[in-house]
């Protein structure tokens, strides 16, 4: 409750019922109720993170190294900072449609600046801080156990339009908002001087859940957002598209607005279903006379309850995020291990080592080398990634360089792949429950 | 008021204000207010129609039958019956959605059978009789001087499967209704005994407007929708979709289904506007509780304008049918002429007829038939047909059967090109003002 107080006095809008009445703002319950932010962060969450990082160190980083799963081209790179990170919520789409302002507006602040202009030319990590702090990009991409530092090869044009703002509201405990630069057609890519597809790719990629917001006025799909829809792809699950400032319209109108962006949409997305189109008004403003706010409301909860989701499941997230990782690194291990494996068998038919090599690299299927990992270690074919990619990355990271998995282990120290299955099959899944007790105490 | 009066008695719906309320019903003022169909054809109308019947069998036909117009792959075939029908509205999509029952209760009637299986069997005409009646098909086919007569070539598995109901209401003096069996996937074509997918086409081809009705549990899209989808390009502008039993779900329901419905279509209209969508409950019943009645209130009113822009427009648009259809007459009459010309230059270098004709049916390009009709008579090459349709045409119509169009002229009776081309800038036009006139005396 004092932690409520102090909130409530250091903000801008201060307002008490009564008075955001005669302010012409609506009463925030629905916000309240449906994110129960109050709820303090349970001190069980520390110790599962705490574990988790260890589990990482221990089990999982040691295999990373050992075969340089960090050359793969994979999107989402895991750092012990990323682990103790707290969930993203990514807003991202066309200029000037409320994107800031929900933001304002779920924090119950004006602190982030707004206008019918495009406003926001900066990514902006909104959060948490003990007091009102503005931090440069430069400090919040030097600390390298911090989520952010693997932004800082984007280069110095990105770092300068980076920037963070912390705030002592209690649901940015729980997650981290990320306001980005609205899209605007035609302005050419070079002029931002960083490259800003990468870093939006970058952010896509880390978002737990990713608002993509338009508003009536701004349906208009080009290029720049067709642009970013296919950085969209394979993230549809954490997409939620909303359709802002939807009391600015009459009814009749809001529906062929509605039709008109799924309309729009359709082209860009390609999967059966539907995506999840949210309307609503998201600022803190009272609805616009003879619209059809209830069911504003409704869309405003479902949206909350989504966000809810992220905050409610963000423990098992993270477990299950790390796991899969985990994962990728044994099937990386596992399929780097087969390929030597083979090269160690014909080389001693043949003579020229880079011919074995170059035959096996070109030709693993007539090898056998994805088939013997799925059968001996039943792995699903649909998890192994295409074998051009290890053609690439044995170009940078010589087969002959990296030892089998037997040479690994170590008398006393057993074998590092033990130790990452155990984490797999074992201690990942054994922090559930101690999360799910936690949910309940939170509960 | 007469007639009023005896529509109103005769029906099996009859409701005074009071009554309707006792029964659920709505107040009908809403349809009463946007299509008057109490306002009495203007005997001005008939009179124009038979001036365009006189301008067709005068100045057009001739053209036609001299140069086989009729051979050629059209898709809508001009008959005097076309000339004189009235315009036809078209109601088609998936079974059960409410097609029949939004016939019905446009027309204040219950006599159209209606039902949760699939109801409509039958191709039916719904239209103006003083008394209720039945048809065949076969006598609506039958009458070589009706709009249906085209029909009879689809056999008699399909005669059996249509018919007409006649009633004496006053907005079937003004338009056409037909009624279709609703779309039912997996069902094969061949179980129905005869062509449905053309004479769909046929009347798709006839309609002046097309209500594709959906609800809100019928959104899938398979293949049988997707074939009626292809045969409805080219008639965009005449598509209204309905997204019917709008009250039988919430508001937000509505609209994840709105969205759905138009994720649906997309792939299926190759447009880069949105079609309309109108949601609605098009039956008499009061809309349920707790749904947004008034924007189907409006919505209704917009299908309903829709509708009596048909009504209103209904001479005009024959008008510009009929000219249309003259100056597709006259650049067929025309590329004949110069296919002959250039035939009878040709033949006289060349001894060998069939190579000659061989040659320039295969490369009319070469022999400058199609940018000779374009210049000489000032006719823009997008409205030319694909030479192609020529090569099959001449197949069937041996070139040198025809006469040039100097043949055709008589030293009194003047040529038949000239009397097109009359029809065409003066006749056809100058019966515009006289429908004006009416469209003013009538309001």
């Amino acid at each position: 409750l004092n932690e409520l107080v102090k909130f409530c006095l250091c903000f801008p809008i201060v307002a008490s019922a009564r008075n955001r009445d005669t302010l012409g703002l609506r009463p925030r319950d629905l916000i309240h109720k449906t994110l129960r932010f109050e709820t303090p962060r349970a001190p069980h969450e520390k110790l599962v993170l705490e574990q988790l990082v260890k589990i990482y160190k221990r089990d999982i980083k040691p295999m990373e190294d050992a075969y340089n799963y960090n050359y793969l081209p994979i999107r989402t790179d895991v750092t012990v900072g990323q682990i103790q990170s707290k969930p993203i919520i990514l807003f991202l789409g066309p200029w000037s449609t409320g994107k800031t302002s929900m933001i304002n507006y779920f924090l119950d602040t004006d602190i982030l600046r707004v206008g019918a202009e495009p406003t926001t030319s900066e990514f902006t990590v909104v959060g948490y801080e003990t007091s009102i702090k503005n931090t440069e990009g430069a400090v919040l991409v030097s600390d390298k156990m911090k989520e952010f530092s693997p932004l800082e090869k984007y280069g110095q044009g990105f770092i300068e339009k980076f920037g963070g703002i912390g705030l002592p509201h209690p649901l940015l405990k729980k997650v981290t908002f990320v306001d980005t630069p609205g899209i605007i057609e035609n302005r050419k890519q070079q002029e931002r001087g960083y490259p800003f597809n990468k870093v939006m790719q970058w952010f896509i990629d880390h978002a737990a859940l990713i608002f993509v917001v338009f508003d009536p006025t701004k349906l208009d799909v080009g290029s720049e957002l067709e642009t970013l829809f296919q950085q969209l792809k394979g993230k549809e699950s954490q997409i939620r598209i909303i359709l802002n400032k939807a009391d600015s319209i009459a009814s009749q109108e809001l529906m062929r607005v509605y039709g008109a962006l799924f309309w729009s949409l359709a082209p860009l997305i390609n999967v059966t279903e539907p995506p999840r189109v949210y309307t609503g008004s998201y600022w803190p403003y009272e609805y616009k006379l003879n619209t059809n706010s209830d069911l504003f409301k409704q869309e405003e909860v479902s949206v909350l309850q989504d966000l809810n989701d992220i905050i409610e499941n963000r423990l098992e997230n993270k477990i299950a995020l790390i796991r899969q990782h985990a994962v990728r690194v044994r099937i990386h291990a596992l399929l780097v291990d087969e390929y030597l494996a083979k090269f160690k068998t014909e080389r001693s038919f043949l003579s020229n080592q880079e011919q074995v090599k170059y035959e096996i690299l070109n030709n693993p299927k007539r090898f056998d080398i994805y088939k013997a990992v799925t059968s001996k270690h039943n792995i699903s074919p649909f998890d192994l990634p295409d074998p051009e990619i290890y053609k690439d990355f044995f170009t940078h990271n010589p087969l002959t360089e990296f030892m089998s998995l037997e040479q690994h282990c170590g008398y006393f120290s057993g074998c590092p792949m033990d130790d990452l299955e155990t984490a797999i099959t074992t201690s990942l899944p054994g922090l559930l429950p101690s999360v799910n007790q936690l949910s309940k105490t939170e509960l």
